[in-house]
């Protein structure tokens, strides 16, 4: 496979499995101006699957960084009105969402104010968006996009040759039949996530280093993997790859303390935050250590409203993951929040709750389903984590042990 | 001086003396992906000279052709009501423009349907944005951004360095004060363009090889060149490099045949036309011709809207223009036109014609001053052309002879 056949069928991938781009569909492309080759591969793989038109966003971390260090405060994290405007059709007009996601210098925001870099994220545009993806309003993907800043966080090399092989094993492009290998990858995760909701548990532990933590689930909470519908009936994978069964928690009924097992990457910042420990207190995160600078650029993310301390989802992956098997941190969400078992504050997927369908912040909140503008993954898995489930009585039934699924 | 050094004198002779960045404005930066580098700078400059906010615009013409090759075709061109609703804005707010040129890749279009790629140009939006430059509403400036494909165009090898120098000699960065030798040579072609207005001429007349044309002038034509003023009172200087003095002719009263002596670069499409032979009658383009499909092109372009085929402007540059002492063809408009005499199809400039400042479409055609969507420049000057003034009798008085001003 030549790397100009591996882009064509990456896009493909993308757009026929991943966000499912339906005939004369819109499609609204985000990206960093260092992803733009993969950006052009999905948009000419997204209009010969029939878009109608595709809006390429490319962005540019680096003007980012200029208007932090250079520009005034009070402009930071303001999407303008024009562009906002734009964003509040897309519940009606329902365009395809594409993401791509590496990062092509995550070191770039070092030496910066932490708070001002918190602030420079655009929230606005964030909290418009993730009803959208949570309320399954439309399809989307987010998807990896190998460029030599990214090769060089993971091996210390722009080595984007190597980076789009492990990505190209992740994505299972090396099949002969990449549709066909995600058609089984996911009947064997919805295995997972059947076995999890027939066992019904009150509760998720995890025990490790420095962590001892109890998630309480709903009722209602329901365990959910890889495909998804949106409410017009468009299936879609919104990652790829994915290798979790996830859920939401009851916000109100997690406690006890975790410690990240990976770097965390905030959404939005791009901000990397090592060692991270939190401390869970009737749902809410009372405390928050971490290296540098770290636990101001979480705080400055959990002030962003009165829900953001609390959880909005959980999710069990274990050493089958194709991304564990590299061996390799990622320093990407996408990817590694599939190599290891994590939890996210902030927004629920209320899609992972029986119910509430159609349901006001309000009523979500009253049904234990947690909604904030913020939805930041963080790990919290590793080969010393023990993962159980708990019954209401605090009975507790081995889910992962050593790593592998033992459910 | 390093790359660094040249870049960031780059960006301040950008920023504070071609668009003039006023504290607290904002700036619409349009570039091309490939002028990242170049852009960062920009931003940068301008928000050190007090920006408000940069809105970088990076557009890929990639994604273009992606939509020409294998997108529907009445969806080309169309610039989306939230971008046009923007735009809209922009007489009231005001935002200082920056612009960056430079084609990446002049064969990207290659083998594409020529009317496609000319349906393809933005219209809707370049009809909004040039009333803002030709009625001086606001700031604005076009200038060079340096890249790999472009170097290759020019050299034959992407020697982006090679073009570098060439072009911070263009504009004088390797002055000790840029600012001061840009002050110094506005006044020089300010004495050509006052020798020009107190000659009074009717006309200007080319003759040369395949060329023997006449272009009438309006009484209120006004010759003018370098610095300008928005009606708010902001000096600029829109072009950096400039080496032209030019006015509005009488779009009525263009007569004959011209060959052009550059390669024509159609904006927005940013397609290359070469061997174009042009001929007037009564002030309209009547026949038009050139090497492949490049008429084509041309014959679009001119049907965009009634007054697209009547000229809007002459400009007279001398063998003592910078660009012209490179000895190179930059393949790029902005510098093209400043290594020689051009004229250019399409819209007049109304700040170049006296008592008609604030006047509407049809009393700006009534006073002899073209209105169009459109504004293409062609080359027509070379050693071998004459120009000469001519008054209403017909009497000549030589301007340029053997490329060198002699008025």
């Amino acid at each position: 496979m030549t790397p100009e056949e591996r882009l064509e069928k990456y896009g493909d991938l993308v757009v026929r499995v991943g966000a499912n781009v339906q005939e004369g569909q819109e499609v609204v492309l985000f990206h960093q101006v260092e992803h733009v080759h993969v950006a052009r591969a999905v948009a000419r793989a997204a209009y010969r699957a029939g878009a109608r038109r595709v809006h390429p966003q490319a962005a540019d971390l680096h003007m980012r960084r200029a208007a932090i260090e250079l520009g005034p405060e009070e402009e930071l994290g303001v999407t303008p009105d024009y562009f906002l405007d734009w964003a509040r059709t897309w519940k009606d007009t329902k365009p395809a969402i594409i993401q791509l996601t590496g990062n092509p210098d995550p070191s770039l925001f070092d030496g910066l104010d932490a708070k001002l870099v918190g602030k420079a994220e655009p929230r606005d545009l964030r909290a418009l968006y993730l009803p959208l993806v949570t309320e399954r309003v439309t399809n989307w993907v987010i998807v990896p996009a190998p460029n030599e800043g990214w090769a060089k966080t993971v091996f210390g090399e722009p080595d984007v040759e190597r980076l789009w092989q492990a990505v190209a094993l992740a994505m299972r492009l090396d099949a002969d039949d990449p549709v066909e290998a995600w058609r089984e990858h996911a009947a064997d995760l919805r295995t997972r996530s059947a076995a999890l909701n027939g066992a019904g548990f009150d509760a998720v532990r995890f025990r490790g280093p420095g962590t001892d933590l109890v998630v309480g689930l709903l009722e209602a909470s329901r365990w959910m993997c890889a495909t998804f519908e949106t409410t017009s009936g468009i299936e879609y994978l919104p990652n790829i790859p994915t290798e979790e069964v996830f859920t939401t928690p009851d916000w109100r009924r997690t406690s006890g303390t975790v410690r990240s097992t990976y770097p965390l990457i905030v959404p939005g910042v791009f901000a990397r935050v090592d060692g991270l420990e939190v401390r869970f207190e009737e749902g809410r995160i009372v405390h928050v250590e971490a290296d540098g600078d770290g636990a101001e650029m979480i705080r400055s993310q959990l002030e962003s409203d009165a829900q953001a301390p609390y959880l909005g989802e959980i999710a069990l992956v274990d050493g089958s993951s194709r991304i564990r098997q590299t061996g390799l941190v990622f320093h990407d969400t996408l990817f590694d929040e599939n190599a290891s078992c994590h939890i996210a504050y902030g927004s629920g997927l209320p899609m992972a709750v029986d119910g509430v369908d159609g349901a006001g912040a309000e009523e979500l909140l009253a049904a234990g389903v947690n909604v904030s503008g913020t939805h930041t993954d963080f790990m919290i898995g590793s080969p010393e984590v023990e993962v159980d489930g708990l019954d209401a009585g605090g009975n507790a039934t081995p889910i992962i042990r050593n790593e592998s699924w033992v459910l």
